[in-house]
């Protein structure tokens, strides 16, 4: 089952185990991140630690900064207790506000944050990167914190599992008639040259990959509007992609079952794809430092 | 700490420990209920038995009816084992689906749902109900699903630890100008001698005790209107309360710091209070059967 971490201890998996009192188990009182880990290198780790750190602050969970950056050696240890050295990983992070005896108010000040990290080795879908994916329109009901990468995720789960059910990689979520992002991942089309994506608010995640590809848009030259796709505009746009820490940039070549512009991946994503990748590949340890 | 309920097992509260990849924990993938027990008797099992049925249904999480109808003995039993006989408790229920290795979609079919219940000595907080208590307006972000009983309940615990930072009991949630509920009640206001409460719908929890009180005030003979009250109209209602499961029947006497009506517990709520309570204590045990 392999090593994970559990508030200061490295132990097996079978064995961590959280109290019924957790505030995570109980009010999904929690945020996490994912990470990705290439030949032991975290790919773009501050800016991870930032938007933790940002997180836990916007529901003031008692972890700050420095608390979060220690969470790099744990890191970097869950990687090598777990083999995972060499290739690709993913670590999970997740802090709670802690056990507590049930109130929806925050518990006494002296309650330690439940902190929980584990490292699993991740095979990369290159079909999927290489020949585009299926994805459906899913109704965006979730709540208005987004922008929190919160543990409150049955509106994901629920849009995920409708995905799942037809083959479906993702759920592209539309709310008041534009669509914010995807269940897991941001989403941009491109719509006569110009590549479009939600603007940075309240609706949704502000994904690291996300903001990754924003700069490299610009540094290939490439258009970009901080502009909402309608669903109107959505049966009609030349290219699809999401983007994620797992997703890398995926192309999206069917839309509820309709191709994506020619139903092949667009030259578009398929560039940003190539430019995250030797970004990834070659850069992966610098934002550790 | 006492004796809880743990998938299967009655064992002590330090010994109820639940997985990492419990689905509660990762994603607040899971229903809850709090039932009132008075004398060892449930006041509405029924009504909380289908709602939670009707919760974990719309969730499709696999623990059905007859599942839920088995969960009255675990009730009794904790009940009985924490010596909580005498005078009043309240039983809390939560199901997830389950520990199953992280995917936002659903995990295999056979992964087995958690299943946890303690019971807790309930003190009936009497001078709230008599004097009435202070509540807060606070904006209702929660997500488009608030009919189903989830523990994703941050947009809960924000809006009450708000309230409980200025020294009130609860917060009044406002959507789209209207009053949807509290936070973790149902909210009635009086308008011209009309009781004015949200509609059933996705937006509100359908409460046990909101219920009860429509029952109630039928019975009595009373006006209602199922009619969103406005935030307009909210600053010169004549009465505000609230209700449920451990609230009763709560009068508002202060709103944002300045006072509902007269700024006393109104005779509306005051004649439902008394008719509730003369339910609850008379008819536990009949809806147990």
């Amino acid at each position: 089952m392999g090593i994970v971490y559990l508030n200061g201890e490295f132990i097996p998996k079978e064995r961590a185990m959280i109290s019924v009192d957790d505030r995570g188990f109980i009010f999904g009182d929690g945020i996490y991140e994912v990470v990705r880990v290439i030949d032991a290198r975290t790919f773009e780790w501050g800016a991870h630690a930032e938007r933790l750190t940002r997180g836990l602050a916007g529901l003031r969970i008692n972890f700050g900064a420095r608390d979060v950056s220690r969470l790099s050696g744990v890191c970097e240890r869950l990687v090598r207790d777990n083999a995972l050295t060499e290739g690709e990983a993913t670590v999970y992070l997740q802090i709670t506000r802690g056990a507590a005896p049930r109130t929806h108010h925050f518990p006494p000040a002296d309650t330690a944050p439940t902190v929980y990290a584990n490292a699993t080795k991740f095979i990369v879908p290159l079909a999927q990167r290489e020949n585009g994916v299926a994805a459906i329109t899913f109704p965006d009901f979730r709540w208005g914190r987004c922008d929190l990468k919160t543990v409150n995720l049955l509106g994901a789960v629920l849009a995920r599992q409708a995905a799942a059910e037809v083959g479906a990689y993702e759920a592209i979520l539309l709310k008041d008639g534009v669509m914010t992002e995807g269940a897991a991942t941001n989403a941009f089309a491109v719509i006569e040259g110009t590549i479009r994506t939600y603007p940075l608010s309240n609706y949704i995640l502000p994904g690291i990959t996300r903001k990754v590809i924003v700069e490299l848009i610009a540094e290939l030259g490439l258009s970009l509007a901080i502009d909402p796709v309608t669903q109107r505009e959505l049966g009609g746009v030349d290219e699809l992609f999401l983007t994620g820490t797992t997703t890398d940039v995926t192309p999206v070549v069917t839309l509820d079952g309709r191709p994506v512009g020619n139903g092949k991946p667009g030259p578009l994503a398929r560039m940003l794809q190539e430019a995250l990748t030797a970004r990834m590949y070659a850069t992966a340890g610098a934002a550790r430092r």
